[in-house]
């Protein structure tokens, strides 16, 4: 199955509300990647209020998600990140050093929007 | 499987890039009857733009979802409606005839926002 992107505007928003097999996580990756390149975003909120768990690797996925897509010339906020889910990221030694995040999509928004204005 | 519901500010989009099937598209009726209770929203935008086919259970599961967040106190926008879509649904007599519709996300959203200040 695929993950939904949505564009507005000048963003694209994700609600990840499956659990991420390996398998669906790449696949995500490319479409998000593909998605930045035909509309031409300037900014990516990842939700992920609905992921109870994570593991290694795709907590690495979404790591070069970032990555991959701050060099293509979006920016990336995580949001919504559950306790548990920072506790195993920070557990496994993952610290999504330079990613942005924000508590819930509208404050993702808002931190996009003031980022690509400042 | 679910189809993610976002939340935005007072507002829920959802966008369908999977095919509808019957279990599915009631899921999705439950879900976001649901979620409107929950999040209190005002309006919802359903994309459809890239749902190819439609039969006739999807689209009378629609056109209730539609009336029911009404009788909820929520407006629904449908956007996206691709030409196959379209063509589909007047052959079969179904007009959706009190829903409104837009062109895209984002002028669905525009809507919404006209009709709540209006």
């Amino acid at each position: 199955m695929r993950i939904p992107i949505l564009k507005l505007h000048q963003y694209l928003l994700i609600s990840i509300q499956v659990e991420l097999d390996d398998q669906t996580a790449l696949q995500f990756q490319e479409d998000l990647l593909n998605k930045i390149h035909v509309e031409g975003s300037l900014g990516v909120v990842i939700d992920l209020t609905s992921v109870d768990m994570i593991d290694s690797f795709i907590a690495k996925v979404l790591g070069d998600v970032v990555d991959m897509s701050s060099l293509m010339g979006a920016k990336v906020v995580l949001t919504g990140i559950q306790p548990a889910v920072a506790i195993t990221l920070i557990d496994m030694g993952i610290t999504l050093d330079d990613v942005q995040t924000a508590l819930d999509l509208e404050q993702g928004l808002t931190k996009l929007q003031q980022e690509l204005e400042g």
